[in-house]
Formats: C-alpha cells, sequence, structure tokens
C-alpha cells in the first residue's frame, strides 16, 4: 500500500503544464513502492508513472536517483527514463513534496521467481554493475557496515520481545560483521534493494528494474548477496540452491567475481541477511499499526542470519569456483 | 486503498487464459475503491480493470451489478463495459474470490468539482435513469429507509462517543424519516453511491460512472438526494446553491421531476445524509484501526443531516419549481 499523498485535479494540471508528455487521460495512485507514492498516468502519448518522494527519501539525494536512472537508462539497462521538464528539470514540486515523473515499464514482478528468473536478475545485476562504473556521482549507503549499529541501538533493548534471546544473537553477529566486513573489494553503484518487486518481467524476459531509490556507491558483491537473500529462500526459509546457482551463474556470465570477493561471500550475504533484518525490526518496534507502511517480519531475516552463520564458502551458495572466478 | 488480495503470476495467467483480451504487459494494484480490491491491467489489445469482490460484497449480487452495466453500456451510457469469457460468462473466480474484467474508463474524478462538473452528473443520473428503465433485473436496497433501523441498533450505544446528544438527534431523524419516507415515487435502477469518485471527467466533459456496486431498485429521486449531499457541499459543510441549482438543472434538463417528486426531495436529502451517516458511524465504531477499509468522520454527514432539517422546499436546493417539474 502506498498512496500516502492524493493529488487534486488542479495542481496535477499546473505540474503536467511543466511537462511536454501529451494530454492527461487518467491517474491511478498504485498500491506499490514502500516508501513514497505512485500515479500511474496515461497521457495520448502513453504510460508514465509519477512520483511524489515522501519524507523518508532525503530530497538532496534524489539528483543522485535520477542522475543515476538517466546513467543507465543511456547505457541500454532497462529502468524508468526520467522525463525531462520544459525547462530542463527532472525533479518538480507536487503537493508540496518533491516529484518526478518517469517513463512506464511494462512487465510484472514475480511472487513465484523461478530458476530462470534468477539467472536473469543475476546477468541484469551484473550488467547494472558494469554500466554504473563511470558514474560520475557518489552517494554512501547509510545503510551498509557501519549504519547497522546506529539502527541497532534504538533497536536492541525490545529485540527479546520478537524471539527471546534475540539481543544476544544479534550483538554476536552484529560484532562479528563489524570485525570482518571486507575492506578493499571492487567497489561502484549497488542497487541495494533488488528484491522480485524491483525486477519486472514478461514470460522469463526481464523487462527491467525499478526503484532506484537505496542505490549507492558500495562494494559490488554485497549487491549480489542481497540478491541470494532476496531471490533464492523458499517461504520455509530454506534456501534453494539451483536457485542459488543460476543466479550466481548469471553474474558471472556477465562479470565473473575477483577470488577475494568469492571468498567474502558468506560474510556480505550475513551482512545482507542483518541489514533487512534491522530495519524490519526498527519498524516492527516503532512503527504505530495502523500506519501505511507496511511492516514485515524481521524474523524471515534472522531465519536467513541463522542460515548463513554455518556457510564456509561461496560454493554452497552455488557458485562454481573453478568457473566463475576470474 | 484497496487491494487487499495480492495475486501472483501464476493465478492471474490461468485466471487470463479464460479471457480472449490480448497478451498480459503489467497488472498494479490501484489505491481506488472501498470495498473491492482492483488491478489496472495493460494488454497488447488496451487497458482493462481487474476486480476481486471482497467479503462486503454478496456474490449473489454479482449477476445484477454485471447484468446492469452490460444494460447501460449497450442502452449508450459511459460505464465499465464486463468483459465475456470465451465460455461467455462474465464472473470467474481468482484468489479463492470471485472476479471480473470490466473495460478501462480513460478520465479523472474530481477532488474538486465545479459547478459544471455538477451539471453534467445530474444530466448523466438522469439518462442512467431512463437508460435503466427497461432493465428486467431487480436488487433491493438493503441501505434504504427500512435497512437504517437495523444499522442504527448496532451503533446507537456508542453513539454519543462520537459527539454528546447525537444519539437523541439521530433516534429523532431516523423516527422522522421513518414516519415521512414517500411510499409511491417513480423507481427503478438507482446508482445510490454517485460519489465524486465514482465519475470521471476529461476537462469538464463527463466520461464515465463507475462502481454499481450498491447499486438496486428504488426510487429515483433518492439518488438524485444522493448526488444533492455528494457534490453539492463545501468542505466547510456549507450547501453550494450554484451547485446544487445546476445540479438538478442537468438532471431535469433529461428527466423532469413529478410534482411530489419535488415535494419529497428535502426528506429524500435528509435520509441520504442519514444513510451516509449511518455506515460511516457503523465503521468508525467497529472497523479496527489500522484496517485497510478508510474509516470516514460520520460527523461530515451529521453537518448535512442538521443542513436538511431546516429545509422547507425543494427550491431551497435550487430547483426551479416552474420550470423542472413536468
Amino acid at each position: 500500500m502506498a498512496v500516502y499523498t492524493d493529488i487534486n485535479e488542479i495542481e496535477l494540471a499546473a505540474f503536467l503544464d511543466g511537462y511536454d508528455i501529451g494530454c492527461l487521460l487518467s491517474y491511478k495512485g498504485i498500491a506499490e513502492g514502500v516508501e513514497n507514492s505512485n500515479y500511474l498516468l496515461h497521457t495520448d502519448k502513453g504510460s508514465f508513472i509519477l512520483t511524489l518522494y515522501e519524507k523518508r527519501v532525503n530530497r538532496n539525494d534524489l539528483p543522485f536517483f535520477i542522475g543515476l536512472m538517466q546513467h543507465l537508462a543511456q547505457k541500454g539497462i532497462d529502468c524508468p527514463l526520467p522525463v525531462h521538464r520544459k525547462d530542463g528539470a527532472t525533479i518538480g514540486e507536487l503537493a508540496g513534496r518533491p516529484a518526478a515523473i518517469v517513463t512506464f515499464l511494462e512487465g510484472m514482478w514475480m511472487r513465484r521467481p523461478t530458476v530462470a528468473h534468477c539467472h536473469a536478475v543475476g546477468d541484469a545485476l551484473a550488467r547494472m554493475h558494469l554500466a554504473g562504473l563511470d558514474f560520475s556521482m557518489r552517494r554512501e549507503n547509510a545503510l551498509s557496515v557501519s549504519g547497522w549499529r546506529p539502527l541497532w541501538d534504538n533497536a536492541k533493548d525490545r529485540a527479546d520481545e520478537v524471539e527471546p534471546g534475540l539481543g544476544a544473537e544479534t550483538e554476536a553477529d552484529l560484532a562479528f560483521l563489524e570485525a570482518s566486513w571486507p575492506a578493499s573489494l571492487p567497489g561502484g553503484v549497488i542497487h541495494a534493494d533488488l528484491f522480485p518487486d524491483n525486477v519486472f518481467f514478461l514470460g522469463d524476459r526481464l523487462s527491467g528494474l525499478i526503484d532506484f531509490y537505496f542505490a549507492s556507491t558500495d562494494l559490488l558483491a554485497y549487491d549480489l548477496a542481497v540478491c541470494l537473500n532476496a531471490w533464492c529462500f523458499e517461504k520455509d526459509f530454506s534456501f534453494n540452491l539451483t536457485k542459488g546457482t543460476a543466479l550466481l551463474r548469471g553474474y558471472t556470465s556477465v562479470r565473473p567475481l575477483g577470488e577475494e570477493e568469492a571468498a567474502a561471500l558468506p560474510v556480505l550475504a550475513r551482512g545482507a541477511a542483518l541489514r533487512f533484518m534491522l530495519t524490519r525490526l526498527y519498524d516492527w518496534l516503532n512503527v504505530p499499526d495502523g500506519s501505511f507502511v507496511v511492516k514485515k517480519d524481521p524474523m524471515e531475516y534472522v531465519r536467513r542470519m541463522r542460515f548463513h552463520r554455518q556457510i564456509n564458502s561461496a560454493a554452497e551458495y552455488g557458485l562454481a569456483l573453478n568457473k566463475e572466478i576470474k
């Protein structure tokens, strides 16, 4: 659920006067996206997405996000293309919020991704990483390892409300990860949130990546570790090795991992699980019931953390150590 | 907010196999409609709305609603046209719920309707009433005068929680309305919920009526009274006589009121205000916070009830007694 801000026809017409996207035929608030308000527009020139950036998004970050989408689209990555206003800008203001219009991507996100989808998302992630290498802007990843301790400090006293012992368990994991986090792996632009709802398909063909609002400059292999968490676990929290193998094969077919990246994958995957556990835990404990922010169960990521703790090598995720490392 | 039921790509593909509407390109849950889950579909043949009927809708009523839309569309009324399945049916099942696909109507609902919009909605309501005269199915209006007492019995003990004195005030109004409700005005199919969010416009041109899920067989003039409540009050609860005049002129230009209908308009308008007050009050008191049912303030209709109590004649709503009565 994610229309926080309703907009009326008068302010919308005034906003659209700044664009050359044709005559407005309809606008519908869409129930996707967790952070912002999104409308699907039909005009006589096509379909577009209008996004109103709500308070969880820092408006100083918008030029990075918009610039990244422009850069990636230019490089042939299928992602929404920000539409320029007549005055050349890509960000305007609507209903008191920063707002942008991007092209609409056809495609559907997979509630039940298959092995083929996992392969395709690995491939697309690697292509995105390569395409982003010469993107000139930087944005620190506030939700990388250095950001976890402050999040945890705000939640740890009540963690045991979710499951007895979760406080001590998480404390130990966090200390381990802070001590073991790799310092010098290849970096670049990462998506940082490439979950199934951010990847569109038409059949088995990947038609686009969306929602770059967590994108930042960080370790590329960490992005892959996020995807292992997001795509390769089943609803019963078992790791699907066939999907892991496909995801990694898709990725390394485009961008082989370095030896150090491969060796770090278990730590990175464990860190990625902790990162999503922490933000879910924070919301679980702090967002009031009945808010429009959908609260997701942090235990789904505690289960992943426990899995990753037992992993000794990237081979256990499906990486072919003899083939997929450069 | 109104996507109660998420659907996955597998069950959706199976459902769409029953239709001949082209190749699915995207489906987005849309945040409109209060009772059901609605998806906007894009296919290579156009746009459609997929509705999953949630538990507030009685599935035995669906043939009436669907049949009515077919009937009205056939008669030239701009409303969604139910799409036939390959097997001829118009209702299927998806995610354990009855589901139907209708054509998508371009247009926008007016958050801030103008006088011109009020005239257009009056005109369209009258055309709908005429077009419905030979519709052969009947559906009792469960939310007409005989349905108010049971609703009230479930809410009256707690009405004073909303405003002290509301219990006695409503009791008196209800008793008055039960005693004064007109028995023999012209009847037919009414929309019964023709609020601004159910009427689409392209500029000042009315492009369609939607959401027939309260439609029923009742007094035609009562439908007009609902519209007076829905379209002609300002946000400060003042009645806008210019809008009232335009709405009534639009209606009577197509279907002049009978003398008895005109005389009954103040009672009907008072009843319509009570009807919406009662359902809002019921939800206000009974729907838990944080439910996806959006709770609207019953006091907005208490304010209208108080206004209508002081009205002596339809002229005070803007009816030209010498011209608009047949």
